[in-house]
């Protein structure tokens, strides 16, 4: 048998995990997913992530590759994969792919989205998945500051760490309005560390009419993370898909 | 001040409650209400809810009655019940009530909702509130069985338990489908221990093909629990109103 390529799109709860990415003794996802891959093949094998997702950030089109040489199919593969899986991981599908392709490297383009509850009153059906933000916002400023991330420039400032190649592509940034929910969508050809979070971060400080929405050209000239607001909560953020 | 007769709405996600009903050491829903109410007016307060839901069991309009004298006006007491509550439950509104309101007695009728997910894969966001059903269901059988339990009648082969006055008037039972997922609305002036559990699971056995539809009268007629199916899982259940 030759080594085979797999991809696989996976959709997870991450407010029980510390995030994407193996770490000793910390439930992550690609640790359960190489534990669980170890158990089905007898064989250690790694898998490479779409998107580092942090702690507490979901995921309902996560794409993993790994290589395996198996004697299951796909569909055996899939299935015994969803059985040891725990419930709040899924295995969406999964399929052999090209020698080449690799989840991260190969990915065109990543689209995040950030949910806030704009209300007094949140569901408690949503606290997991969504940021609860009481007072007024000013959501047409909102919406004026996104469209202002939509270019490719060095994104430092609105990052936790500096990168020697922090330049990326926005192609989509955008607010929508559904009832008291706003959601925040964000498509980039990749994310530099807490960059989504701050730039919703960013927004909320904007959406409070504290700053002006013009201000995002203005931190995008000064490169300066002080510049930008703070880095909102994990859990109103979710990796929606990965395009290649 | 003249002790006060209030009515509050309940919203909760039920997994990680043992149920409504106060019990000593666990973490119930009335346990918790009464305990802040405590903190917030230094009294001991009773509080009686319209349907002592099971573990696991969720509400979206749980219906409350106390009687308090206090000094704080409805929106105060309404904002500091929600500061004080943990964020799995939530009071929806708070208002003052005449004085013969009793959340459980008063109640005209009460309508549950029990969703189930009958598709091989269920989204990680669903698994605390959907039940998860693979195989496949006939939905016109269930169609069909579910507009049988439309009566007044003795209910208690759908029961864990046997009552005095075991008559129960379901004047509204249906099945709705929604993609993937099917969801099952019952209204009655009040509900037996497990009733609805019960029903959901012979509306399962009926879906599966292994019964048929018109069984529903025959278990009406015997009146024997082990003619309907087995209860089903608390998750899928939610308590969405209470009419007065």
């Amino acid at each position: 048998m030759n080594m085979q390529n797999y991809k696989c799109v996976l959709s997870y709860d991450g407010t029980d995990f510390h995030g994407w990415q193996r770490q000793p003794d910390k439930r992550t996802v690609q640790g359960i997913l190489e534990d669980c891959l170890a158990r089905i093949t007898q064989n250690k094998i790694h898998v490479a992530g779409a998107g580092r997702t942090d702690a507490g950030v979901h995921a309902q089109g996560q794409v993993a590759s790994f290589k395996a040489r198996l004697s299951l199919d796909e569909e055996e593969l899939f299935r015994a994969l969803n059985s040891v899986l725990p419930q709040d991981v899924r295995v969406v599908s999964l399929t052999k792919t090209d020698p080449d392709f690799h989840a991260r490297k190969s990915a065109r383009s990543k689209v995040y989205q950030y949910r806030i509850c704009n209300s007094s009153l949140i569901s408690p059906f949503l606290i997991r998945y969504v940021l609860h933000w009481p007072p007024p916002l000013n959501v047409n400023s909102m919406k004026e500051a996104a469209s202002l991330f939509i270019r490719e420039a060095d994104f430092t400032a609105f990052s936790s760490n500096r990168l020697l190649d922090p330049v990326r592509n926005v192609s989509r940034s955008e607010i929508s309005h559904k009832g008291t929910e706003i959601i925040y969508t964000v498509e980039a050809n990749g994310f530099l560390r807490y960059m989504v979070r701050t730039m919703v971060g960013t927004l909320l400080e904007i959406g409070k009419g504290k700053v002006p929405a013009q201000q995002i050209d203005e931190i995008f000239r000064r490169k300066k993370r002080s510049l930008a607001g703070p880095t909102a909560p994990a859990k109103g953020l979710c990796l929606i898909e990965v395009n290649y």
